[in-house]
């Protein structure tokens, strides 16, 4: 299997699977996507993707594959150690219900499109923009941590890393990118801090990537 | 395995619930959450799911899994006959991409609680509401159109339903209520048609439940 990602490496959806493919020791070319130049919105990329979004990983040179869980799932599938799920289902459950807190409860209402959408559209200044995002990143997180709460160990469920990992920490990447107060949030920084010192999540940070801005 | 839902006869994602349940032929229990009463933040729903969203399902009175797609994978996992997901990897992440073009890329931005928190917070007008929601769905609805023109059989991919469907139907549905123009989509119509007619999806409908409103 041959892996290419086409990614932006400030994209929080794109890291996820940045950690995912190092997790996992697979090898991966890169091909950056500069959304503030609306790469994304190309024709070749929208052949790949017709959302128009990062992450895309194009598998053995033909195959491409969008939206950043489904791409999880299926390197989980193929390469399934080490594994990025628990054994038994209803962990299983758990660590996609936390990984969708971020995936789809969320990561959707602060990204650049949308944002763009209420200035452009509907009328908000740019602080405003910000302001719904903080509110929607803020509201999210309060639920993540009471997940975490319950369920965490050094990781966010229990003491192996899981898909909801791959989720969490971009999110708070995010989250501070958009100064959202996390004193709230003591459990998630807490796993957050564990993992930012394993390698797959150092590697692959935004501040380490070198996509010229 | 006992299993209780708890969900709103209009919620989108607690129809998706509904319809794996009756796919595989498991008998449930329903509990209604009157989302336009408030009752999905009430404190004993939160201790149920701290996103104070809709669906829930309770395992064997114990266990309470949210988000939807966590759940469609974790029936997919204890129950796995008749199938919701393909058998190639490749084609299962299709199916979840398909998936998540609703799952992450439509729905959270056209819940009931984005649209009161743009209306309440933000000042926009109800209509201006509707109109950031009718917008979201119509773009995210194009790209899912241009997978299904790739993918699509009599279901969202090939012949076999699976949780493509189960994401497409009650969207399409929310669409209409928000009034998006569907005429670009002529795929998804044809998709929707054909799934309506199955008993899984027919019976689970809205306009079949019977929750007081």
């Amino acid at each position: 299997m041959s892996y290419t990602l086409h990614h932006y490496f400030r994209s929080s959806c794109s890291w996820r699977v940045r950690i995912a493919l190092a997790w996992k020791g697979l090898p991966f070319e890169v091909v950056p996507v500069h959304l503030l130049r609306d790469e994304q919105h190309a024709a070749t990329h929208r052949r790949l993707n017709p959302s128009e979004q990062v992450p895309v990983l194009i598998v053995d040179g033909t195959t491409a594959l969008a939206q950043s869980l489904a791409i999880l799932e299926y390197l989980e599938e193929v390469h399934p150690a080490p594994a990025l799920l628990p054994s038994l289902p209803v962990q299983r459950a758990r660590a996609r219900q936390m990984a969708e807190v971020v995936n789809s409860g969320i990561q959707p209402l602060q990204n650049l499109q949308v944002l763009q959408s209420l200035e452009r559209d509907f009328g908000l200044s740019a602080d405003q923009a910000r302001s719904f995002a903080r509110s929607a990143i803020s509201r999210g997180l309060v639920a993540l941590e009471a997940l975490l709460r319950e369920h965490s160990g050094t990781c966010a469920l229990g003491d192996s890393v899981s898909i909801a990992d791959l989720c969490l920490v971009p999110q708070l990447y995010n989250a501070r990118r958009f100064d959202v107060d996390l004193t709230a949030m003591p459990t998630a920084v807490r796993v957050e801090r564990h993992l930012l010192g394993l390698p797959a999540f150092a590697a692959t940070h935004p501040d380490r990537e070198t996509v010229p801005v």
